[in-house]
């Protein structure tokens, strides 16, 4: 096992009706700028609850940010907060959301800095406190420190670093209106975290694989039971859940991670537009494919207690492995090749020629370069 | 799913060398206690570690908090602290030790208040800032804020709530030295910690099924090789971490939990100085025994999922999974029954009586009332 560090102070206030506890746990002492997407908190109830439970509280709004948050649309809200001497964010939606005001209170925290060179920087120096109510079971943003930021004018779009949120609420209900391709977006994101986290070298860490390996039987059995039933409290209490233990540090500690497919799958959406989950479910089993050589005996074992395959040679049990993941995806409604959501190998060079003049190299071997993104892009095919 | 609240700010520190951080981690503007237990810490080289990374902080040292730590110690502790004027407290040894420095701290913040009326109120008005240097995988004291104290003249063990440590280091190279009944000890601990947060109703959080069946699989596995070679570091890191693990709130999110075995095992300690792992040991079968069919659901999924037992009616199965959990405590060295440790029916009696004029009703289900102890010790003769 790796020396590590585990410090995740997040409150995570998790049921029924939670979001009535907004009351005791938002600062009064403070101006909160409240952070919401494109309106659809004002659909399901969400908004009402918030107003109700801030009535009296010192608020602004800003309203607005987009999938895949923009630095653009951040920027307008930094303005907006130092106009108003915000001094706490509250980002009511989906981690989208989240990790735009991430970044809007990272800013706002660090005013001689402009919000893309933090983003760069991968880190950022100090932020505002801020918290949320999550509104969609995906991203983990809820209970971790990290934020994805695009940047429209350079089709650019990467990760960075600041403090946690200081409370997140989570009521399982708001999940009661999801279009079905969110949840199955959501679905496939989580399920593509705990494979970054766990599909590396086996037995680092006995812990972190029993976890990661009984989230992942959870999710398989759960999406079907979601398909059928997508308000049926109980399993959205369980997706939700999942989703935020996925990317909270609880299931990495003392071991290495990867993320490459997390970074090509960044690159699709940035040239392409292509929702996360989406992006993740075509890549993730072209890295399997590609990385199967050095990635083998955890494969073997994810075959083995995951998916319960225990027949024929090693080869087959592997190759078996990826593409039960790979149907997994598919009986999520999602597409898997690339061929499918019209993607060419121009794109496939302009992603291998990036991450070369980058001199990046991703992964947990930090191998994944651009030419081996091209293997990935062209197993994907 | 129940709603819930988690918050746990411990930062935990962990891997190997890891005590030199207390340089770092330790506040310098602070007269600082530093608790010891009986003096293994000098024989282990902790110590050594410990005074070498507060070289020029301002310490004061307090030794002999023993096994089951006691008011009367934790007394003489708060003295020595109010006399020194001290601001933080750092626990170096097993978990003995930080439940009778978590005693200590709370008493310190609250000077009108006798140490024993705070166990007995069972929660701490407030606390010195406190953290550990952890040296025993077993009680998982180090990332909670729970702390069992005993008081000898009256030969009572309860358990009371304080704040949570700042820091726990654990450094897996320390518990090399343990002798194997201790290893034994906190294996069975860490086991009995699972159960009593498993072993109630299946489905609550299919996460939280998943996770604790997860660990236990783990320390099923791990414990013979731990008897084997019980100086690997991988195979005491992954015991260290599950300990840890095991009773930090993350496996109880949303769900019931039992702890009526734990509280039967107290009153066994409290009469007649057993180790506490030990005293699990020999009432956690009978408690199944006893509570089998309020428990059948869960013990069914328990055998399927931990043991891998599928054939048999259901009675065979529930039957099987408890004698395997017996026998997995034999196989670490423990007795398993009232008769081997020389417990008569008079405590037997005892324990009853003190349950029904305390008018108490442990366990998930808040009937473990003085007669239902009484059966399951008598199921454990």
């Amino acid at each position: 096992m790796r020396n590590f560090e585990y410090h995740n102070p997040t409150r995570l206030v998790f049921g029924k009706g939670e979001i009535a506890r907004l009351t005791q746990l938002a600062p009064r002492d403070k101006k909160i700028m409240i952070t919401f997407g494109g309106g659809s908190v004002r659909r399901n109830g969400v908004y009402e609850q918030v107003k109700q439970a801030l009535a009296g509280f010192d608020t602004v709004e800003f309203w607005g940010i987009e999938p895949n948050p923009s630095v653009e649309t951040v920027r307008k809200a930094v303005a907006m907060g130092r106009e108003h001497g915000v001094g706490f964010l509250l980002a009511v939606g989906g981690g989208s959301v989240l990790d735009g005001t991430k970044l809007i209170a990272s800013a706002l925290a660090t005013p001689e800095v402009d919000p893309w060179q933090i983003v760069l920087k991968g880190k950022a120096d100090a932020a505002l406190p801020y918290a949320s109510v999550m509104t969609l079971p995906a991203t983990g943003s809820e209970m971790n420190n990290g934020a994805v930021i695009s940047r429209h004018e350079t089709q650019e779009k990467y990760p960075f670093y600041t403090s946690y949120p200081q409370f997140s609420i989570l009521d399982p209900q708001v999940t009661f209106t999801l279009p079905p391709e969110q949840i199955a977006n959501g679905l496939t994101d989580v399920y593509a975290h705990i494979l970054e986290q766990y599909m590396t070298t086996p037995g680092q860490s006995r812990l972190m694989d029993r976890w990661a390996e009984g989230m992942l039987m959870e999710l398989i059995e759960l999406a079907p039971k979601i398909r059928v039933n997508p308000h049926d409290y109980d399993l959205m209490a369980d997706f939700m859940l999942v989703a935020a233990m996925a990317l909270n540090d609880m299931i990495r500690m003392g071991v290495t991670e990867d993320w490459a497919t997390h970074m090509i799958g960044h690159e699709l959406t940035a040239l392409h537009g292509i929702a996360h989950g989406a992006s993740l479910a075509i890549v993730f089993p072209a890295t399997l494919r590609v990385l199967r050589e050095q990635k083998r005996g955890k494969l073997l074992q994810y075959a083995e207690r995951v998916w319960k395959i225990t027949q024929g040679s090693e080869e087959d049990r592997v190759e078996e492995a990826i593409v039960r993941t790979e149907e997994f995806f598919r009986s999520l409604g999602q597409k898997t090749r690339l061929s499918e959501v019209g993607i060419g190998d121009e794109t496939i060079e302009r992603i291998a020629t990036r991450f070369n003049e980058a001199h990046v190299a991703y992964g947990e071997a930090h191998n994944v370069t651009g030419d081996v993104a091209r293997k990935i892009l062209l197993a994907a095919r």
